[in-house]
């Protein structure tokens, strides 16, 4: 493909695959998927584009939403926001977007790129900067590519904005989640903006045909009456990890992230084991048992077990019966300068990381 | 006066008597004195002028330390973190700035407008958004006049740097505060930045001369082996509210601000009386024996029993042996919109402001 104009049924696909890339993160895919729809229905086009196509000068932006999700689902936005941000770092740059990335695979902040791009009549790049989704912003390729977060912009529905120039990557994800808090909960943001060539070195590419692809072959398996998990991990290179029933979950917003963990009691094949699932925003890792069986940077996604669907962590509640499963994540994040910045340490898990693949063997 | 080029003695009496003004807030005056005399020493020229020979269509920039002042005697500036603010906001309005300002009187923020002013070469207007110190964005009578804090510029010393547009003034000090935090402690800002006719109707103005007056007062007042308290009571019509030794100091940074209360016990006339001094950066409000004696937006000012120097909040400590003064505020404050903004009422002390020629009367 060099580009494709997408369906309505390509964002209800796109909207089921990017929140299980999304392990639990990226924010709701409900109402990320509703506006994007409404650009359609208002006659927009939403074009996405293979990165290759991008020429080695243009100027591309990712554009999102920053915060805890737990706050998004009450705190309705309009669109207007995230478009806001962006019009404010082309300001600042004195130069326009030509093209439009997600700078993650995940519910709203896979969405709102597209919905942004429509409104501004550019294209899409089918890529982002984790091909999963991840809490803090220095959380991204293009930061192991040396591409600089700042000049970002900031918005909040209410009006208020933030042009941000922080000294590196770790301070700008510092100073931008204090705002973040203050606006409430929730920013809208255009961050690392960098060159067409950047952008093919540094993204995971494919990530947002690769979600709508997971999409329609869920829908397709259940049509035609085939195992949509089994699907799934076929074509995620993914593995069942756990089935069970949720039997508590423990979330508080700290520090502007939802942190917290859920607990699974097992069912079926893993009746009699326990599994708990610990997440800042996005499932970071899953302990079987009292074992680490999987953690980031791999993705740790958390299925209903009846309609097969993803559950993002601000949506996971008692009783849900559930099926956990782990992919393998983006090569990238498996060096060892991607594991200093996403492995289990940075995030206070003091293992080595251990490929799913090997740990899955290993169990 | 139209203009004057101030000499080290001036800036060393400015130093005294803006610490005065500054109601125990406005950040360390020694620190800032350096500075100064520093910019002095390398030939740069320090020129106040009488806002009233300001055209109307020139543009004109407040410069300030925000934080807790607590903060600022540890990290000590370089002066450059302020310059580079105004640099910060003058390329956002594509405009040099042409007059710089004091957003308020008191330690450092008398001083650091004239350092920057010094390097850049511009004049510094004889005046200020306060008359006095307060601890919060939105407290300077350019509020009043319906002047925008922003956009508004922050930089640390580090090199991070912000650009803040909120919906009101309210929302900047909210903002900013918590970048200020962020940042360690400590920001440096330009912000308020108007026209040379807003200044004239808004500023407080000659509080720059009548600083270093104050400060000259005192001087030679022990030249002359005359009584510096009922000079500088004469000059400012002040009063003295209490005498005595500090029993106690409790102070916490809290939200961005040095908050506490100084207990004093009386001395001399006031012995068997007890003082209670409640700041958040600056003093607030003097209560002696269980009553309100003197409150925001008035002056209350800890002056050192022994030397007749100001003590700024974060320099109060058991021992120490006081006058405390009281100093009627700028009529700007005495509206009931100036009150809104100031009075004790938004500090969560529920009484009606009383002014503290009527309140030295009734005790």
């Amino acid at each position: 493909m060099s580009e494709k104009t997408l369906t309505k049924q390509d964002i209800e696909d796109l909207a089921v695959g990017a929140a299980i890339l999304g392990t639990g993160g990226g924010g709701d895919p409900y109402i990320g998927k509703l506006m994007a729809i409404q650009a359609l229905e208002r006659g927009r086009k939403i074009i996405v584009m293979d990165p290759e196509e991008v020429p080695d000068d243009a100027f591309v932006v990712p554009v999102a939403a920053m915060g805890t999700p737990t706050v998004l689902i009450e705190k309705i936005p309009s669109g207007k926001e995230a478009l806001y941000a962006l019009k404010l770092l082309e300001q600042y740059f004195n130069r326009e977007s030509e093209y439009i990335t997600p700078i993650e695979a995940g519910g709203i902040n896979s969405t709102i790129p597209l919905t942004v791009a429509a409104i501004k009549g550019k294209p899409v790049l089918d890529g982002d900067g984790m091909g999963r989704a991840f809490p803090e912003l220095q959380m991204v390729t293009f930061h192991l590519y040396g591409v600089k977060a700042t000049p970002m912009s900031m918005a909040d529905e209410k009006g208020n904005a933030v042009i941000l120039d922080a000294i590196d990557n770790y301070w700008a994800e510092k100073i931008a989640r204090v705002v973040t808090m203050r606006f409430g909960g929730t920013a809208w943001i255009a961050i690392y903006a960098m060159s067409g060539k950047k952008y093919k070195e540094a993204a995971v590419k494919g990530t947002v045909t690769l979600a709508i692809e997971i999409g329609r072959t869920l829908r397709e398996a259940k049509l035609h009456g085939i195992n949509a998990l089994d699907a799934l991990l076929d074509m995620t290179k993914g593995y069942l990890l756990f089935t069970g029933k949720i039997i508590d979950v423990n979330r508080q917003n700290i520090g502007g992230f939802a942190r917290g963990e859920a607990v699974i009691e097992g069912l079926e094949d893993f009746k009699g084991s326990k599994l708990i699932i610990k997440f800042q925003n996005e499932n970071l890792v899953a302990v079987k048992n009292g074992k680490i069986i999987a953690s980031v940077p791999d993705l740790i996604t958390v299925l209903d077990k009846e309609t097969g669907k993803p559950i993002t962590t601000e949506r996971l509640r008692y009783g849900l019966r559930v099926n956990v499963i782990g992919i393998p994540c983006d090569p990238k994040w498996r060096t060892s300068k991607g594991l200093k910045v996403v492995g289990p340490k940075y995030f206070g898990y003091y293992i080595e990381y251990k490929p799913i693949e090997k740990s899955v063997k290993e169990a």
